[in-house]
Parts: structure tokens; sequence; C-alpha cells
């Protein structure tokens, strides 16, 4: 036979499951988008067509949102390692699971009375997970995604290469705006060692980027990205790699010359907000001595 | 000749437009997408091509910039309301000019230092404005979109009428969720009036229509929508006309009795929240006495 | 009561529905996204909640489906035809029903075999139609989106109006591209009048739109556009109104002097294709002596 | 220092080109987006905001445009080679370049004159191709997205493991409907080998895929995916791996029991196209004794 089956895996995508927990009127909610995906011995459907090792898609749906009841929703983290480890554990030919979660954030809706069942989305960035269990070892990749910031100034780019195709102008002043989407892996691995606090974990962590993302004078956008994976490095000490892909989203100011209008950055600049093309600016940052496991292209889930 | 011309406008759309102003060290940022309509005498340049009537689009966007600088962006509505007037009044064969803004708001990064020019897109809902002027009255409508909104109890659905192709249950307790799309229409029609203060109006219409869907103990839908859009005429004298396009995100409990869990909605109950398809209920509600000028089918921007 | 009700209407939208019919071995797919919105006596419902003369949205969703088995889908009009008929005559509080559809148009995959069960999705443009029935007068507007075209010359843009804030350079060879949205109303309206042949009127509205862009020599997208109409009103005897909503994308030369190359619009020019802004052109056409009744703001289905 | 660089890449991305070739009164076009990175020698840049290695991402914009002018466009795969092959070759710091490409194909609008410039985007599938050059082998790995397929039969699910929270029924007609992505790896690494034809091999190969889906007998999707990767490997000598990423679009046939209607899958079954969630599988197939090169996860460009 000239070809042969190289990695592969399957599972249900995009399970969209809401949990609602009663504290007497005040409701909780947990908002996910979970993905299940299975490897192990699967040679044989895709060889033959047999199925006699293949879990069904449709029950690790089924397995979703009965492990929501059951166990609950403590964390998109937590929820995670329960289902890869029922995955692994309870069915021979499956040796590994990914389970992607996607959390979208509520916030409470102020009324006058008492009640508190009341929300509204937040919609300001995506929190993401991914867990991984071979039967062995844990790898688990958290971050965001769709989180825009923008600092209007102390961003500068100078000083850089010309070749024949450069016609840049030098900024002394410019707007650095980027949408982050970010991974930080935990060095959590084993069911021995002590689990982070999971929520206050990513809640820290987006706080030490932001801050790393308004704090830095920036002199390029590498600089700036270097600086918000150091900073959580620097601080948490459950994480070890984090990687950012960061497009620059370009603010070009507006030339109103033809208009007799002066347009610098001083008070009251206008910037035309471009949309394509766009830098992109990928980079991961270590805990010195530890191996890079983040892919370098980091995907939807 | 058989054919002949009807109702046609032209202009640039999507025109993005990023204003930063000064206070010291305090920055502002306005962020908006602006579109521009004209209509007037425009018969020849359909019939013939001749562009001898024509301000070119392109114009049209070099105006939205050097107004931003000129004149400022006190809000969306006064700066839709001065690129109308211009529109109007400047060229001769123009006699109506429609500006549409979508605005995007922005909230500060919280640092250690004294600096205020970092800010995180907030994404929770879109702004919109659309000003209308035909040289003699205004029409100003307002409005919001992307807003999600979730009740986790109080709402029914019962008492419905049943035909050969009904099978739905009725429900004592249900997940009430809906994406407003909302717009209202101001009374301020005329330059003698005095001008509504239009961002004070936005921010308490908002609160009104969040509170009323907060507050509303459900029987439908369309209940809950009249209320919301009730409450913003009770409240705010300045809009006498309001109109909301609610999708109906179906909630549904998950069907867990297979594997021995009961899944009701009393505590800790899990939802599968769905796409498509959805209900959709949409309304206008009037001041008493006042004419319908919002469309049926509410448009993008 | 200080607020009233105006203009609702209700239903369940976004029923995606596929029917596979077979002959022999060669099978047939019509794949639809059928959209349902009810008006009538529904005061009661927004004012006090009251479900009595309310038919659950999910009543007409599985109406749609059954319509499907029963009664076939021989084309989107008809199908949205015998539905809207359906909700009129059946349920006494509804007045009017307007059904929507979007259409996804397949081709076959040709195979070495006789089967003829595959299919590849063509992916150009999105049908349309809308119906709209009060119990004795219908209203059939059909139409496409999202269907791209070029010309890579025969388009001109000279003789504009200049003001203050123009600056664009008048262009006599450009390329002029557009993503077509348009709608037609058919003059069929009564039961009594023979039905228009809709698959085939369909196939021939869409040649006349594509080739009156492509044959007209376009000194305005305005002219072009009013050929397009003008094309379908001339050959198409059951089309009274047509509207179109065309964005002009633009491609503009890429200026190449810095690196010493001349790029103008002869052979080998080289465009950057614009995402935002974007001209946007909308006009109506109508065959002389009807009324125009498509609104100016073309929505989504 | 506590943390170190890993992994980075930057270029601009998302650059929009169009080429139109004029042969006489006959154009052609190629409508390309070209997303450049570059990595090297950038630890500077990352620590202490250097620019002193970096090459603007704006000049790697100018470059693709003035590249498309100077070499034209013969094909994606070889427009990426010469912009690869430049960026690592003219730039010290510069190790290596990744080029990504997405192709928008166009097919002629149908006139009853000569001229030969008018065109209507295809949008079946968006084909790609990501060119990898370190200044001493290449990697080419070709591929499509956005391709959705169907077959309304011969397509089985039976015979799979069934656990506690399996409901799920077997199937012995189902439809099998994806959305191919897909990706093939070239073994042409060497300037010394002949280079394939690229266009030749893309239009083969898709054809390959689209037969291999249509003529097999489906007993599970893995099977599909495996043969559809085989047929490729089998017939195309120059390519040694295949992967797909195929999302299993449910179409459920509709419960109708309840209005008294059989619905099978005999002829005129009616189905409901779902959304979310969907099955995912994916897969490598390999020419034996190749190594495996392609991500696991299939990434947007």
């Amino acid at each position: 036979m000239p070809t042969i089956l190289g990695q592969n895996q399957y599972g249900k995508a995009e399970n969209r499951v809401v949990k609602i927990t009663r504290d007497g009127a005040t409701h909780h909610i947990k908002d996910l988008n979970v993905s299940v995906s299975l490897s192990g011995d699967m040679d044989e459907v895709h060889y033959s067509g047999s199925n006699a090792s293949v879990l069904p898609t449709d029950t690790t749906k089924n397995t979703v949102y009965a492990f929501a009841k059951e166990h609950g929703i403590d964390s998109a983290e937590q929820f995670g390692i329960h289902l890869a480890r029922h995955f692994v554990t309870s069915r021979q030919p499956i040796h590994r699971a990914r389970i992607r979660v996607e959390e979208y954030a509520w916030e409470r809706i102020e009324t006058s009375g008492e009640a508190e069942h009341s929300f509204v989305r937040r919609g300001q960035e995506v929190r993401l997970t991914q867990i991984t269990y071979d039967g062995s070892s844990w790898e688990v990749v958290s971050g965001l995604k769709d989180l825009v910031v923008m600092n209007s100034t102390d961003s500068e780019f100078r000083g850089f290469v010309k070749d024949r195709y450069t016609t840049l102008k030098e900024a002394r002043d410019r707007i650095l705006a980027t949408e982050v989407s970010g991974r930080w892996r935990f060095n959590w691995t084993d069911d021995e060692q002590p689990m982070p606090d999971w929520e206050e974990s990513y809640a820290r962590t987006k706080e030490h980027l932001l801050q790393a993302f308004a704090e830095t004078y920036s002199l390029s956008l590498q600089q700036t990205l270097y600086q918000m994976g150091a900073r959580i490095i620097d601080h948490r000490g459950e994480i070890d790699e984090v990687r950012f892909s960061l497009p620059n989203k370009h603010h070009f100011l507006v030339d109103l010359e033809p208009f007799g209008l002066e347009n610098d950055t001083a008070d009251g600049a206008v910037y035309f907000a471009a949309d394509r093309p766009y830098g992109l600016i990928e980079a991961t940052i270590l805990r010195d001595g530890c191996a890079a496991r983040i892919p370098v292209d980091l995907t939807r889930l």
C-alpha cells in the first residue's frame, strides 16, 4: 500500500452549553463552547470504514452536557480536565483527548429589585482554554482572543532598515493598537501537583497583559509584545510559556493639507483606521530553561 | 422610453474615523464608522452617465475627515448633523443627505501611572445613529445593535394557539435571551427647537431598555419588547418612537433522562444554546398621537 | 396610556430545509433558508402577554418542514406562496404573512459512474425571494446577493463636480467592480393571473443583469446600474421594478514610481483591492407608469 | 533575566493584489491575498526595541506589489517562491520567509461582443498556498478551503461503540456533507529539482479530491477522508502528504410523524441542516516512507 495514515483526531466541535446555578434569588451563569477531539487506535475506521473502535461524536456531545450536570462547571479548565480524563480512561482505544473551550463573560444588569437573574454579555474578549491528556500527563494552555487595545501615544517607530522598496517615514508619535490573541501554558502537568486557581489565574494574567501594554513606552510592537509576555511570566509562577499574535491595527494620520488643515499628533488628531493589510507580529516568551510547546500559528479555539 | 428612474442615492460608506483629543496627559477617543448617502437631481448620471451634478463619493469621504478636524466630534449625532447640513446647503443638486454612524465604545485601562492614554474596546454593543436632512427638517434616529441579554428565570410561554403542526410544550420557567437591535426616533426636527443632549440621552435610553428587560416578568417576548419601548417613551420626552428587532435566542433544556439525570429549571439547569432557527419578534412602540417613521426592517447601520 | 403599539410581526427565522428528490439513481436537491413573519390582531400579546392569538414560532417552523414534504419545493417562490396562503387563510388572527427564502445552488460532481447523487455548492450568489400575502393580493420580490463582478476596462469617471474637499483625479480607464445586491418585483399579484415560471425567470434575469454589466461602456457606476435594471425591465415582462445596491469595490492602481516602475492601466496593471470605505450606489428602475414598492434599504433576506 | 524569547515572526498580512494582463481585447485576472512572515536575528527588537535589523512590514507590502509588476504572477506558488527567495537572500538578518497566498477564481461573463474583460467571481472555494524558504530548502504546501460537498446517499454509520452516554441510532442511509479544508505538501524542496506545474497540479488535485468524495461508498467520514487523500497521493507524484479537516455538516431527517407524514430517506426526504455542534474529522495521509510536516491544526491562510 503506497499510502499510510498519519496523525488523526475526531470528535464533536462547538457544543454550546449554558449552565445556570441558583443561590436563592441570585443566579450564576457559565456560558461555554466546548470542542472534543479524540485520538487513539483508529486505523481501521480510516482504512476499511469499520467503526468498531469509534465512540460516536454524538456521544461526546452527550457527555459534555451530562458532565455539566453531574460535575458542574467550576471553571473552563476544570471542566475540560474532567472530560479529557473521562474519555482517555473509559474507552480503551482512545489514547489522547483534547478539549477546547471558549467562554463568554456576562455581567449583571443593575435593577431596583432584589432579583439577580438578569445579565448582559460583556463582549470584550473571548476566554479560551485547551486541555490535552494522554493518560499520564496534562497540558493546559489558556488564553484569550478579540481583546482590542489602543495607546493613543507613547509609541514610536524609527531606526529601521531601508531597502529599495522602503517608503515608510519614521514616526515619533503614533497610535499603537492591536487585537490581542494570546495563549499561555501552565506548568501543571501531573495530578500530584497542586492545581492552579484557574479563575484567579485568568483574571490576574489578563490584568498583567493589559497593564504591560499600557505602561510600555513602545519603540516597536515587538518590544511591547515581549513586555506583555515577560510581565506574565514574572508574576505568574504557574505559567511557563506565553505566545501572542498581534495584528498592528494601523491608524493613519489623514492628510488634510489639501484642505488647509494641519493634522499632526498634537491635540485633535484625526486618523483613518485601516482594515487590510496589517502588520502581524507573533512571538513566544518563555521562562528561562523551559521548552516551547505552543504552536507557531494560534488557531481558532 | 419604457423604464424610468425611481429613488436613488449615493455616497461613501464606512469611513472609519478615529479622533484623539488631549486634555494634558488625559486623552479622549471617538471611534466612528460614518456612511454618507446623498440624493437630488441625479437623473442624468443614471440615464447618460454625465457626472456634471455628481460630487464624487471620494469627496464625501474627504469631507468626513476634514469635518472631524474642523468641527470636532461632540457626539455621533452632532457630527452627523454638521455633515448633513453641509452637503444639502453647499451643493445645489443635492436635496437630501443621510448620514449613518456606528460608534464603538472604549474604556480606560487601569494603570499605576498618571498617564491616561490607554484604552480597551468595550465590545458590549455598537451605538448607532442616522441623520436625515432635506434642507428644512431633520430626522434623527439613534439606536444600538449586538447587545446580548438574558433573564435566567421569570419567563413563561403558555396559553398559545395549537394547530395541526403544533408540538411545542408550554413552559412555566424558561431562559429568555435576545440580541437587542433597537432604534429610537427623536422629536427634534427643527433648528429652532433646543437640541437634546445626545450623549446623556443615549446613556439613559440604554439604561431604561436594560432595566425594562430585567424587571419584566415575561409571559412572551412580545410583552417584554413592548415594556422596553414603553419605558423609553415614558421616561425620555425627546423620543417619540421606538422599534425593536429581537431574535429569541433559544436555550433548550437538555434531555438528560437517558443518562439517569434529572435536568429541570431548578438549581443547576443545563441548556443547549441554539443558533438557527430562532424566533424573531419585531414591533414599533409610539408615543400616542405620533406617526411611525422607522422602517419595518432595521438595516445594518 | 401614553404609548401605543405600531407595526409588529413575528415568526421563526432561518429554518434550514434541504429536500432530496430521487429520479432513480439521479438525485435532485433544493437547499433553502426560510423565514416566516406573521402579522395580525396581536395587540394583546404585547400589552398583557396573553398568547391566546399567538401561533408559536415553533409551529411555523414545523409547518415549513411539513409543507416541504407534503407539497414539495418546485421553486423558492412557489414554496413561499404555499406557506403564506396557509398562514393567512388557516388562522383567523393572522392577516398578513411574509415568507423570505434564501436559496443555495449546487452543481453535480462529475464522476465516472452512473450515480448522480454527488454535489458541490456553487457559491457564486445567493438567490432570494420574499412573498407577502394579505389574503387578497400577492407581492413577490425576488433577487440575489453576493454576486461579485468586474470589468477590467471600459470604465471612466470624469467631468464630476469639484469642491473644496475634492482631490480625486479623473480616470479614463479604471476597473469597475461591485458585489451585486438586487431585488425585482413581479407584476403577478392575483391568483387569477397566470403565474410566472419562477425558475426560468430567475435564470434569464441573472443573465440580463450580468450581460448589461459586461456590455455597458461605463461613465459612472450609476449609469451601469441603470442599464442593468432597464435591461431586465425591457426583456422580462413579468417584472415591473428593480432595485440595486452596488458597492463600488475600489481597485486602486498602486503607485510604483518610487521603485522605478511604471504602473498604468495598459498591459500588466497591478491594483490594490480596498475594503473600506467604498462608494455605495443605490437606485430603483421602474417600468413606466408603475409605482415603487421595494424599500430603499435592501435587507438581509 | 528570567524570561527568554522563543520563535518569532513578523510581516504584513493580507496584501490584496489584483493583476490584469491583456492579450489584445482578452484580459486575464489574478486575484490574490498575500501574507508575508519573516524570521531571523530579531532578538534586539523584542528585548530593547531597537529596529536596526527590522525591515518594516510596510516595505514587505511594497515588495509584494512591485514584484507583481516586475515578475508577474504565473501562479500563486511561483509568486510566493519569488518573494520568499528575495526576502531571505537580500536581507542578512532574515533567515526564513513564509509567504501565504489565498487565490480567488473568476470566470468570464458570456457576452455577445468580442471583448473579454468581464468577469464574475466563482465563489466555490478559496485556493491556498504556503511557501517556506530558509535559504537552502523549500517547503510548498498548497490547498483549499470553503469547498462544500454533499452525497445525498451511499453513506452509512453503523457498528460503532456504545457507552453510557450513547443515544445515536445506526444509520443505513444518510446525507454526507462537509466543507473541505485541505492541504497538500509537494516533494519539491530544492532549486535543482524540476518544478511542478502548479496550475495543472491544483486543477487535477481538486478533481481527484471531488471524485474520491463522490465515488466512495461511505461507512464513516474517516473512511471517505482517507480515500480522498489516498487518491491524491496515488495520482499526483509531486505530492507526498495530504491533511484534511472535515466538519460533518449534519443533515437530520425531520420527524414528521406528529403530522401524520412519513419522512425516510426514500424519495422526497426532508432534512434539517444543522449549524452547531458538528463532528470534526481530521487526518493526515502520507506517501509511505515520508514524514509528516503539515501541522495538526490547519490555520486560516
